[in-house]
């Protein structure tokens, strides 16, 4: 397990294919989630030689808390489906390994009892989706903020649920029993996708500013790729913006997120942080996100894989080939804080 | 059945290798036919969120009438192949999906029975190509325009047939006692293309005005790739341009469809409206043809898939596909009406 | 046997691995073998509609002397190894194809007996290195010229054979009684080429201005792709110029001989004509060239598998798939004449 | 074995997986280890004709040393692994082929025992890392320039070891008993890098200095590809620069050797020598290197392949090849001397 791909690869067989696909599947023809990857593959380092490397810094601070690595867990639905103790495992896995976590309001486990796994020397985030049924949201974001979260992350790309065929095709559903207790024992307003209908929730920018005014913390928007959202995210409020395409698993050929990146970055000019999702595979893949200006990345499906191979540890040990690799990587490019890179670091 | 290589992988079981190879198959080295697909893929989609798009418009006027879609039916011959109801089952399908047809000459039903199947509620247009042979194409002309035909589409982009190695390597040959009515019991005259002579038909802008001046309905012009082709043929009186390679039937290494249209559209400016056809496999390349300035999309081979596979129901269901991926696509973008499309969509 | 493909597939089992590998090898890592045919292909047609095409004319003038096709044999050895009448079979294929033909010097028949074969209504050009042993020289030029030679195609890429490792590999070696009577029982100098040694030839341009002095007979230049040695050429008294990488079989990664093909032709500015060789695997590969402003092609390997497959008939079979497909690249591209092929039927 | 591909896939079987692997693979997902052939291979040669090559000069001058070929034997570590007589079987093919050697401090044989098997004719440069134990450093150096070192090749493109995840999961463990007396006995102090921890060497141009003061030997830096480290390595007295990425072993997705090589020799302009390293496997990739401005090359995994196949006579075999084919492609392209090669030989 020396890398991301070989854990990924035994996470498949621990899973069986249906909820693999679950996880892994994109979009239609899935383009977007192999340029995700590939782009950020095809980005060259631009090396140094003889700096003092000796110690290096991978800290960064967000949101007013230092983070031991420029790294957090993004928000996935349905961790039972990997590991029977679900959110638990993944909080510890986070714990062990000193990176916050995205609790994803698709969670089989109550944001109260993840934050304890975690313990407070990790930031919790809270996502949620847009949504038109305010009762619900407002429920839902005092419940997060009772439960510990100390920002939310408002998923913006997916006013429709994304058509996975490979997921579709696997038959995957979820399982008997797996609840959403961050959903209060109520149904969250679902927007309709099937072939007779395609009818998108409503979700506009007044739900936003709608969901500011119900709570003091701080707001992250997730699933920005136009520099023109990222704009309208910091008018109507948003504390940071995430840069973000799901993965590839809403809108198939929008480019790869690193494609996005640095016209998104550019235009919020360090007036709040960008952080960066979708591809990373490798912790110099890390590094080039924040040679492209964003403060810190999230990462999914590694973890999940991780989370499936091996609970908690599994996780830890995502997340340790991936700082591992960041510091070799911080090393070579002569790199010796995070807080130092920018395009210089690029060929 | 979720998308359309779905479709076509159980019409290959269905059709036998030989039909298929007939539908599926382009000139030579089947080049263009490869890239008529890729490059569309590899536009990049532009996403806009937290617009409304909780009301979705994907109506379009086209020559006088409004589609619920920005698709046609494309013209394509000898449906029997696919069907024993033959283009009477391709009309209900259009039918129950709410979409025009475009009829092939070479159809193997009378125009007549396929404008009763089809109903008045969707447009029928009437495919022909320009030919030397004045009379029959004037008999042909007068017959479609009595039979129900609101539109003439002309196919100008074989002066000769192409060469399609695949379909004469499997053998095919039209079953015994499969007609083509709309020929009106006369042979039309052919262009001569083997291995001894290539002696192409002569059709010429004067054909054109002469066909012109036979019928007031509309007459659109298919096979147009090359600007220049568009302007003579708004001079010429075409009252619509439809950019297509035929598929990547006719001339192999003509450039992708899409990769001619925006040159095409920026010709004609608004004189006439250009629709555009080859290579959509997925709603969203609707919505970038649209994007580069199509009023309107043709889909081909997709549906003949279809129709072995489920005949009118199996059309319908194509067409069902297409419309969802197109809605998704529209969501996803921030697209309330398919008349918003320009430039700004594509990344 | 509908294409060039089909036929090469053919050839392969006929002739057996080791003379398949003979003619179908490149030099080293065969990379510029692939170029020259990707590279043609990668080039866009530009179509055009409702032009008269009822009437083409393929023909050229080429050193006096009208031509049916813009297309001619290209000089490649030992036809004996594909059919046992040798370049007879090839000439009277040539004959019955109504196209030229370059004899090479290193051809197992007597150009006597060639030009018998080939008939007076064909072109006989005469292939030879420039060597240094210039008293053989002399005397294979004044037999080529009583022979029947009309022109002389002088080699000019070689000064050391290439080094074909996928020949090598496979053992090949010349049949035993496999003669070269154009060398008229003597031996030509060759350079060195092994392990040990690599002893180029020393071929100047003093060695070509002496052999146009032994000689009335117009001579052409083969294996130019560099523009500057188009303008030492015609400083020389070249008569012509032949844009070749030698099929790929002497230096590897040098350019695909089409990427070549435009410098030339801006250089030698139509003082002289310039021919393309080295890629034609279509007959659109011919109009493409011609675009690019060639004022004909030749072709080689693909009519030496002819002549494996199918003797005089394989050859001519060869050219009428050629000149078919030709034809419908110009009937489709409004191309009513070779001679109006510009850079303006290209995308 | 008429190519390097070949003699590697005899040496793969010869040296059985793990040693394979642990000479072939690279660091990570070994994308940079194939940029390095992939982008010489793309590189564009630029033939001329008719010059006289009869005679062709392959000598260079380097460090007061004519070399009969641009190129010389890269260091690189545990020769035992591929022949019993380790560097003492390498160095005398380095003597049968004329070349010069640079020897690893990781080798298995002593600097002495390896200048004699070498012989005085050739040059014997000597390797090591910058590292932050200063008197081990000095007392090697003193060691190799007694040994009969004539330069020593400061490799500094690793503070830390590269990740080469296919050795790794190929279980590669040096074999008992494999010694490194270059060493004296001691142990270098080395970078920590495992999951748990990457703590890298600090190792700054101060060091550099400092070991500058210590010998009159010439010092050249390898693994230098940002033309910034070039400028700082001349400051800091550096004789000359290697261009290296390690063979792609150190950092994956730094670019191929040759896309960083213009900009290195455009910053060094003329004041030291640059060598090209990473990526030659065949003759024409050295004219190559030549023609983007470098002075000689280094080849390393090819010669060890050698080596593992056919002892000293096995090298000398590897280097027989590339100066056949540098030959020919220096014929080919009317380069009768390397010294004249510049950018005018590149397409």
């Amino acid at each position: 397990m020396l890398n991301l791909a070989n854990i990924e690869s035994a996470a498949r067989d621990v899973l069986g294919q249906s909820s693999y696909d679950y996880y892994a599947s994109g979009a239609a023809d899935e383009l977007t989630l192999r340029w995700n990857v590939e782009r950020l593959q095809e980005l060259r380092l631009r090396p140094r030689v003889l700096r003092d490397v000796s110690t290096l810094d991978t800290s960064v601070e967000l949101l007013g808390r230092r983070h031991a690595l420029p790294l957090l867990l993004a928000p996935t639905a349905n961790h039972r489906l990997a590991h029977p103790l679900a959110e638990i495992a993944t909080a510890r896995g986070a714990s062990l390994s000193g990176v916050g976590m995205v609790l994803s309001n698709g969670s089989n486990t109550a944001i109260r009892e993840v934050a304890v796994a975690l313990g407070s020397a990790q930031a919790l985030w809270f996502q949620l989706y847009v949504q038109p049924d305010r009762a619900l949201t407002r429920d839902i974001i005092w419940h997060a903020e009772a439960g510990g979260a100390e920002a939310l992350v408002i998923t913006v790309d997916s006013p429709v649920d994304g058509s996975r065929n490979r997921q579709a095709r696997s038959g995957w559903r979820l399982p008997e029993g797996t609840g959403h207790p961050n959903y209060l024992g109520r149904k969250q307003r679902r927007s309709v996708v099937n072939l007779e209908e395609v009818r998108p929730l409503k979700c506009t920018w007044e739900d936003l500013e709608w969901m500011k005014g119900t709570t003091r913390l701080p707001m992250l928007l997730k699933g920005i790729l136009n520099p023109d959202d990222a704009e309208l995210a910091l008018r109507h409020g948003a504390d940071g913006v995430i840069v973000s395409n799901h993965g590839g698993r809403v809108l198939d050929t929008v480019p790869a997120a690193i494609d996005a990146l640095p016209a998104v970055v550019e235009r919020v000019a360090g007036r709040a942080p960008v952080i960066f999702d979708s591809g990373i595979r490798r912790g110099s893949d890390v590094l080039k996100a924040l040679a492209c200006g964003a403060r810190a990345a999230l990462v999914g499906r590694p973890y999940l894989y991780g989370l499936a191979v091996g609970g908690a540890e599994g996780v830890e040990h995502v997340i340790r080939i991936l700082r591992q690799e960041l510091r070799l990587a911080m090393a070579l490019t002569g790199c010796r804080a995070v807080g130092d890179l920018d395009r210089s670091f690029l060929w």
